[in-house]
Parts: structure tokens; C-alpha cells; sequence
């Protein structure tokens, strides 16, 4: 049912990046579901994760030793999300990075551990721990759509990203208006709702061979997660598990990018966020049971806070989700969930809603000029943009969702029964 | 499908209460949709509304008369929501007001005008108008199951409350433990989500012959509220014409309670409280599609608002509630919620999680004495209570939600399909 979701072929491989796969057997047998990323020694490695208060043991090793030594190793496995499994969990989470480290000759806090899937059961940690020579033993370069599939869990299709980019050269101060170095960007993720039984859930790697400094990476990992992955709703439900990590080996020829003052930092921003955008879309496209793409816009908000207020109490009301699913463009229900979003002193005559470029609701009420017809043709699309305009300011944030349907009633009630 | 609600056949009148029916055909011939309630002079009546920004013109012209005289009548129509219709609806509001005033002999804002139905389209004045005669004409005392059956929408059931009590005389300042009054409470409510295109939604009437003075009743209408009707979600939408009256006609043989400090202002409080909740549990027990009536209890929580954001984030969460309709005790979806429910510095190895009397989840992990059956048969039960312990206070607080099922999409969405 993924929506506008096509399956990349081909990547470009990132130099100092090699990746590493093994069919570890966690919870099925002959599948996929161990990935080593080996990154080469300079790499620098950001990373943003879950607000969960009950973060898997896991992220919060990860975020420990991202705070160290240089990283080296990600090992991700799936089948199972080391949640909510205790001081065992913890145990777990180091001795694999402990067992890696031994095989690698690097220390244990340059590995960071991922999980994804059933919440509450102990990581099997004999077959966790045998997988791992078998994955360093086939590291290659030229596998990601391998490790796209790898990291899946109940998601449809793999989501990968991968672009070459020209990023302009330094002359000086300036951009040399000549020359430029060629950058590698190239990205998997997974992720369809807080899936299946206890699934759990987002995880996203961008690898780069940009030049970037650490401390410039860590703000743009930030704010490029803040506008794509941060920005995506399925089900408001935050999972335990949620990882976007952001990689730049500093392998291409390039100066080093070191701040925001640089001339090309605009290009690189921008080259990078595409990768986030269309990594973290890809998410919501193949969101359970999804029939649509919806692009939910508020424009003329007056802070960014009522913006985001606003597009999430919209992309979250089950009745505009069931109502998209319907195919009914029912102007009611966002009116509604608009006014309930806790904005103050929101004036009812300021409200203008578009479908699409197609006016329906004027000034607070009916619009005029709307007809049914205009109203369900842009409803039939799969992908839609709905714009709530609040007439307090000017700021616009956008949010992306997806609709409520049977399907997703069924994968997630269904499936144990 | 609702869950463990029966119609009440039998009602009390109470004192200083009159109600007329009629069938104007406002959105369907044939059927009762307009109803109005006679108050005896000196009735006191309180009301809370709606907090939906965008509340519906009879919203906002009965919080504005109900700040003004004594009110005499309640005029209620079904059908239309005279919401989202600008100057036009408010216009029609007051007419109602100015119509039924003329034709009983008091000042228009001694009215207060309640509507509810499809949102965004005009109220069909002149039939609206053309009942008010004929409702008037059948004023009767008797009536309240055809009043339940009048104001709703599409409730399956008509939802009552109906009870005499005896509440102690007054000795002095004390209470006379041999002779009694008795008061007599009636009420009627409706709602079961903003279901349908554009319906919206929930009323509540709640009567009683009491002597309570009015700044007191003010003050327990919204106590009385906010530990029922504001502790109920089905879908978590708010919707644009939510009211709920409180009527005391003080025509009952009892002296006047006009402070909390009334040895007698517990007993009534209690046997309002009961009202209350039974007329809102009934809502949720008739929400749309529901398979399940649950308890969401927080304990232990260090204030009412953690208490209550976990206890929403839980019962709104589109993932425990289709875990709930497919009577799958996931306990992992509960966890993940409350630990995104906002409240800081909660400690995972602290809470634990009950499904009714059955420990589920012990200090942040599955309890060692936890079984899948008995969780199972726990989620069989039409009505459950999860309660979440926090370990980080005492303050206790309930929420009461359904659960989510194929009915309540096929409900939502497949109406106008």
C-alpha cells in the first residue's frame, strides 16, 4: 500500500564507509537482520534519538559513547528492540559492542548498538554475538540496498536515498565560481508506524564523505532531523527505539566545512537535507495502511510553536485521518481540530483552508466558490496538501502524515489475533 | 455495540421542570429533533462549555445569557450544528431566542439555545421556528425518555440518569440525623464522538429540584465536570458545541445549601457526582465502534497534571487502542506511551502496570508472575481497568476511553462513500 514509494537500485557507494550483513537468525530464521556499518577512522558521527523517556538500552548506549572517542562500528540488528528489558538489556547492549570490539581491535565505546522490533523480550545473545564475524567477514561498499532490506522490519519496501552533488570549491572567503568537488550522499531508513506487536521502530543512517566538522555536524544533524524526521506523524506514537544518524567520513577531496559562516555550508545544508526529507518521507509513504501522502501546511502562524500546534492536532484527529481515508473533504473535521489545538485567541473570520491550490473554507466558514466536485477531486489524489492559513503571522511549518484506514486497524489488532 | 448500557425506562419528574417535543424536520421528517426544557422562575442554572476555539454560535449565546437574568427555557435542536456559519448563525441563534421569547412572555436572553448536527451548513430557520409552537404546546412533565430519545444524533441508545435521595435536614449548624429531604435528580445526555460527517456532539442536561444556591452551583458544575465529562475521550476531538448543564429549580421542601461548608454540601456533591458520571460513562460506553469500556487509571503521580497527560497520552494512543479492540494485553504499547506522555524525569525501573488486578508490568520490565492467559482473559472483558503507577507521588486520576475498532473507520469514513 506504500504510496509514491519506489525501490532504489542503485547506490553510491560512500567512500570510507563499508557495510557488512549477516542472517543472524533473532527472530526468524534466513532473513537479514544483522548490519555492521564500518566507518573509517576520522569519520565523524552525529546522532539524534527518541524523547522517549523509556529509550531501549540500546539508544542509550549509543548516545553515551557518542559522547567519546571517535566512532567506528554501527551494529544494527532487527527482530528485536532491546526495550524495556532491564539492567539485562544494558549487559546486552555492551557485551555486544564489547564482542565487536574484540574482533576489531577498536574499544567498545567507538560502537554503537541499535535494535528494532518486539519490545520486552531479552535480545538473544548467542546468535546475535555468532552473527558478527559472519557480517564483518562480507564488508563491502556496494551493499546498501542488501542493508536497506536488512534493517526492515515490517515495512513494505526499503527506503534509500543516494545522490552525487558538486559542492562549489573555496577561493579564499568565497565560492570559486569554477570549481567543484564531488560529494557522495547516501542514506537507508525503516520504519511504518510503531508496527506489529511491541515493533519499535524509526532508524535512519545518512552517510557522507563530505568534509565536515564534528561540532557543525551535531547542529545540522539537529536541525536537519528537526525539519524531516521530527516533522513526520503516523500515529503520534514515539517509539522507544527512534535513531537518525548522521555520518561524514571526511574522505572526499574537499576543505573542511567548519561553520556556518562558510560560503558552501547553504549547498551542503541543502544537499543533505533532500537525503532527510526523502529518507523520512519514505517513512510515512509506507506508513501502515496508508492510502495517502498528505502534506498538512499552516501558513500566517504566528510562532513556530502554534504552527507545529496546529499541524499536529490536525495530522493526529482521527476523524481528519479517517475522513482523508474516505476520500471526503470534509472541512468540519479540520475546522474542529484547528480550534482545539490549545492556540489562544484564535479568531474563527481569520481561517482559510486550501486543498491543493482549491479554496475551502474562506474567512471561517464555506468558502464560496467551493464546490464538492473540486473538493473530492483533489481528495482522490494519493498525495494532498492541505493549507490551514491563521492570518496571525507569518510563519509556515509543514508536517507529514498519512491517513487512518481499515488496513491499519488490521495490522495492528489483527495481527496476534 | 455499546458496551454495558441500558436504556432507563423509568424517570423521576423533578419539580419545576417541564420539557415540549417536537418533530421539525430540521434534517429528517418524522423524527423528534427539537426539544425545550421549561424552567420554574427562580431555577438556577450553571454550564460549562466547550474549550474548542472556534465554538458554534449557540455556544457562545448561551455562555452570554447565562450571564445575565434567571433563565426560563432550553431550546435544543438535533440535526444542525450552527457551527462554522459565521454572522448568519449567530443571527439565527438569537431569532430562536427572540421567537420562543415572544411566544412565552419572557426577555430573549432568559434563553439559552443549544444545537447539534452537521457542522457548516444554515440552520433551517423557518422550520426550526414553525416547532417551537407545537413544542410549547405539549409541555409535560412526564416526558424525559422522549427528551433522551429527542436530542440524539446518532447515538445508538438514549442515554439517562434518574434517582431520588435523601439528604439530611439541618440541626443548627449540624446535620439532624432523623429527618431528611428528598431531592430528586434527573438528566439527560448524547453523544458518541463527533460521528458522522460533521456531527457535533455532546450535550448534557442535568436536573434537580434542589435548593442550591447559584455562585455554589456554578462552582459544582464545574467540579462535577471536570471529574466526568472532562475525563472522557473517545477519539480525543473536541468538538465545536459541547455543553453541559447543571439545573437546580429549588422547588424541593429543603433549606437553601449555599456553601461547601453545609454539613449536607458532601451528600449532594456525591449523589450530583453520580449523575455526572453515569451520563458521561455513557457516552464512552456508546462511543463510535466500541468494543470496550476501560478505566484509565494513573496512580502514584507527583501531580494531577502528570497524572492526567500520561492517563490521555495512553488513552488517545491510536496503538493501545487497537491493541485493546483486538484483546491483545501489549503491554509494550502502554509503556512506550506513557513514556512519551511528557512528564519530566520519569524513571523507567519505577512503574509498574496493572490490567485490573493482574500485575502485567513490575518495575519497568514483563512481572515475573505475568502470564499470557491471564492477561488475555483480563482483554476479553468488555470493561477493563489499566492502571499505570508511577512511583513518584500520590495524586490518583482516572480517564475513561473505548478502544479502536474496524466500526469506528467504517463509522468515520465510509458514510459518504
Amino acid at each position: 500500500m506504500a504510496v509514491g514509494l519506489e525501490v532504489l537500485k542503485n547506490y553510491h557507494p560512500v567512500k570510507g564507509v563499508r557495510i557488512g550483513i549477516a542472517q543472524a537468525g533473532i527472530k526468524y530464521a534466513g532473513r537479514n537482520d544483522l548490519v555492521i556499518f564500518e566507518l573509517a577512522q576520522g569519520s565523524r558521527v552525529s546522532g539524534v534519538f527518541t524523547l522517549n523517556a523509556f529509550c531501549a538500552a540500546p539508544v542509550q548506549v549509543s548516545k553515551k559513547h557518542l559522547t567519546k572517542a571517535d566512532v567506528r562500528y554501527l551494529v544494527i540488528n532487527t527482530g528485536n528492540a532491546n526495550a524495556g528489558t532491564g539492567p539485562q538489556g544494558m549487559s546486552d547492549a555492551l557485551a555486544t559492542c564489547e564482542q565487536l570490539a574484540q574482533l576489531t581491535g577498536v574499544a567498545a565505546h567507538q560502537i554503537l548498538p541499535f535494535s528494532t522490533g518486539v519490545i520486552g523480550e531479552p535480545l538473544p545473545m548467542v546468535k546475535l554475538l555468532a552473527g558478527l564475524p559472519t557480517a564483518l567477514a562480507n564488508l563491502a561498499s556496494d551493499v546498501w540496498s542488501v542493508a536497506a532490506e536488512g534493517i526492515m522490519t515490517t515495512d513494505t519496501l526499503p527506503k534509500g536515498y543516494s545522490q552525487q552533488v558538486e559542492i562549489a570549491q573555496l577561493d579564499g572567503n568565497s565560492i570559486d565560481s569554477k570549481n567543484t568537488d564531488l560529494i557522495t550522499i547516501s542514506g537507508i531508513s525503516k520504519g511504518a508506524g510503531m508496527i506489529m506487536p511491541n515493533m519499535a521502530t524509526m532508524l535512519a543512517y545518512l552517510t557522507t564523505d563530505a568534509v565536515i566538522a564534528k561540532p557543525l555536524l551535531d547542529i545540522m544533524c539537529k536541525e536537519l532531523a528537526d525539519k524531516s524526521f521530527n516533522r513526520v506523524t503516523i500515529d503520534g506514537d514515539t517509539s522507544t527505539n527512534d535513531s537518525c544518524m548522521l555520518i561524514a567520513t571526511a574522505q572526499a577531496e574537499m576543505a573542511e566545512i567548519s561553520s556556518k559562516d562558510d560560503p558552501r555550508y547553504g549547498a551542503m545544508f541543502d544537499a543533505l537535507l533532500e537525503a532527510f526529507m526523502i529518507l523520512s518521507h519514505a517513512i510515512v509513504r509506507d506508513g501502515e495502511g496508508a492510502t495517502k501522502f498528505v502534506t498538512m501546511e499552516v501558513q500566517q502562524a504566528a510562532s513556530v510553536q502554534e504552527a507545529l500546534d496546529v499541524a499536529y492536532t490536525v495530522a493526529h484527529s482521527p476523524l481528519v485521518k479517517t475522513a482523508l481515508f474516505a476520500c471526503d473533504a470534509n472541512w468540519g473535521r479540520i475546522l474542529a481540530a484547528v480550534g482545539r489545538a490549545g492556540v489562544q485567541n484564535m479568531i474563527l473570520e481569520d481561517i482559510d483552508i486550501y486543498l491543493d491550490d482549491v479554496c475551502i473554507v474562506k474567512s471561517g466558514g464555506r468558502a464560496a466558490s467551493y464546490t464538492e466536485e473540486a473538493g473530492a477531486a483533489i481528495f482522490a489524489q494519493p498525495e494532498i496538501t492541505i493549507s490551514i492559513r491563521l492570518g496571525r503571522g507569518d510563519i509556515t511549518e509543514r508536517v507529514w502524515t498519512t491517513d487512518l484506514s481499515h488496513e491499519y486497524v488490521s495490522i495492528n489488532a489483527d495481527y496476534r489475533s
